[in-house]
C-alpha cells in the first residue's frame, strides 16, 4: 500500500495510491496520516478499503511528506562502505547517528532552499524508515515488525555548516527543507527485502549516486535494534539509515556542491523518485 | 506569569499558578498549553486573566513537562568555563549543539530512570529558552523577542552510551525520562535578565553543581542568533543553554554516577526546583 499526503504545505489530505498509480482522496476515512494511522490494525482497516471506492483526486497536486506529526528523525553516519571511503573515514563498529531538526521535513518535489550564507550545499539520498510501533530494547529479529514502512529521503546537507563549526552534524542538517521525504510510505508488507533495494541520486541529469541497500554496514534490522537500547522509537519517527557513495563532498579531485538552479532527482527501488530545483533562500 | 500542566503523564491539563503560588485550573480557557498557545499575543490573553477567577485545583497532582507539542530539542554543550574545564576541553569558540529525543521529556518530579545496561547515569542542570515564535537569522539584539519564557530543565545524560559508542551525544542524551522540564514555563516577562540566574543541583542532599547563568561562555541571546543562522525555531521549541560545573562524570579523583534510589534537586532561581528518585529501568 502506497500512502501519500496532497495539497498545499500545511493543509495537506490523505490520500492512496491504487493498483493503477492513482491518487485517491483517503480523507473520507481518516483526518491524515498521522502517527496514530501507523499501527499494524489502523493499517490492516486502510489495507481492507477497495482503492475504487475512494475518489479519484483531480489535476496534479503538490505532494508533502507522507506523515504528519513526526516526532523525531534519526539519521545513521557512514553506513555504507564506499561512502565512508570517499569522505576518509572508516565504516564505524556499529551505528553512527546524529539528530535532524523535524522541521526541515518537506515534500518530495518542494524546491531544495540554500540557506543564507551557504556554499557546500550537498545530497544524501537515503532509505528512510518510519515506525509504526513503541520500540525499545528489541531484537534484531524482532525489529522489522515495528516499521510501518520505507520512504524515499534526500539528508540534504549543508558541509561547512557541518563540519566547519564544531559540535556534532545537527548544524549541517537541520534548516528548512533539508529534509525531503516521499513521495510515498510504501507499507512493510510491500517491501520484503528493505535490505536490497538500488538507491540512487543525479544532478542535472548526471548520476552521483548509484548504489543498493544491499551495501549497508549495519543491515535496517540492526540499526533499529542497536539504537532501541539508546531511546525509545515511538510511531511515526523516522530512522534514515545513511548515503552511498557519490555525494558532491567527496568528489575527487574537487568537492562538487549544488547551486541554485540546479534539478536534483533521486529514488530508491519501489518507493518513488523526488525532483528538486535548488534555489535561493528570498527570505529575510 | 507561570503556567504549568498537571495531571497523569498524557492527559495533563492546563494550569496557572496565582501570586500565592496556588495552582488554578486553565482549563475553561485553553484546552491545553501548546506551541500556540505561547506567541505574544495569546499570552498577553492569558495574562489579563485575573487568576482568582480560575477554580483551584484540588490536592497535589502529578506536573507534567509546561508545553506539549514540543517540536525539537536543541542542546549546548561546554557553555560554562568551568564545566569545560572539569571535563578536560576548552570553550568552543561558538556554541556548540547537539539534539535531545523529544520524547525523553518528563515531568519536574517525574523518576530517572536509569536505562537498561547504564552504568554512568549523570546530571546537567540547565536553563531552558522555549521559543514563542518563529526565528530564523535573527540578531542578537532581537534574539530574546522570541522567547516565550523559560524553565528550569535536568539534561540526563548516561557517559558510556554518550562516549563510548561513537559519533554524538544523542545516543546517551535521549533515554525515557532523561529530560525533565518544568515545574513551569516562567513567561520572559518575568524573567528581566536570562543571563544572571543561580542554577544548582544536589544528589543525596550534597550539592554539585552551583552555578550562575552569569558564567555562560555565549549568553542565551548570542545561542539563539548564532544557532538561528543554521535552522528555524518553531513555537515551542526549547533550547538549553548547558550545564556548570559539578557534574558527576567530571567528579576528581573518581567520576561519579547516579544510583538507584538516590535523590537528585534541581532548580533554577525564579523558575523552580524539580525532585527526582532514581529508578532502574523495569520493563521488559
Amino acid at each position: 500500500m502506497r500512502l501519500v499526503r496532497y495539497g498545499e504545505a500545511g493543509a495537506e489530505k490523505p490520500g492512496m495510491l491504487d493498483d493503477a498509480g492513482q491518487l485517491r482522496d483517503l480523507s473520507y476515512v481518516i483526518a491524515d496520516i498521522t502517527p496514530d494511522q501507523l499501527d499494524p490494525i489502523a493499517l490492516d482497516i486502510l489495507r481492507s478499503i477497495e482503492p475504487k471506492t475512494l475518489p479519484l483526486v483531480a489535476g496534479n497536486p503538490r505532494l508533502g511528506a507522507p506523515v504528519r506529526g513526526i516526532g523525531k528523525m534519526i539519521c545513521i553516519g557512514l553506513n555504507y562502505k564506499d561512502h565512508a571511503e570517499e569522505v576518509g573515514k572508516a565504516p564505524p563498529p556499529e551505528p553512527q547517528i546524529f539528530n535532524k531538526a523535524i522541521n526541515s521535513l518537506c515534500g518530495p518535489f518542494d524546491p531544495i532552499i540554500r540557506p543564507k550564507n551557504s556554499k557546500k550545499l550537498d545530497h544524501e539520498i537515503e532509505l528512510a524508515v518510519i515506525f509504526g510501533s513503541t520500540c525499545r530494547y528489541v531484537s534484531e529479529a524482532d525489529a522489522l515488525k515495528h516499521v510501518a514502512g520505507y520512504a524515499t529521503f534526500n539528508d540534504i546537507s549543508e558541509r561547512e555548516f557541518q563540519m566547519e563549526h564544531g559540535g556534532g552534524s545537527v548544524k549541517g542538517k537541520s534548516a528548512d527543507n533539508f529534509g525531503p521525504l516521499g513521495p510515498w510510505l510504501v507499507t512493510a508488507d510491500a517491501v520484503p527485502n528493505p535490505d536490497n533495494l538500488k538507491i540512487w541520486c543525479e544532478v542535472n541529469g548526471v548520476r552521483y549516486q548509484d548504489g543498493t541497500t544491499a551495501n549497508l554496514v549495519f543491515s535496517v534490522a540492526r540499526c533499529i535494534a542497536d539504537l532501541s537500547r539508546f531511546m525509545t522509537f515511538l510511531p511515526g519517527d523516522v530512522l534514515a539509515t545513511g548515503t552511498p557513495a557519490g555525494v558532491g563532498h567527496g568528489a575527487k579531485p574537487t568537492p562538487r556542491y549544488m547551486q541554485p538552479g540546479d534539478i536534483m532527482r533521486c529514488g530508491i527501488e519501489g518507493l518513488g523518485d523526488q525532483e528538486h530545483t535548488v534555489v535561493d533562500y528570498s527570505g529575510s
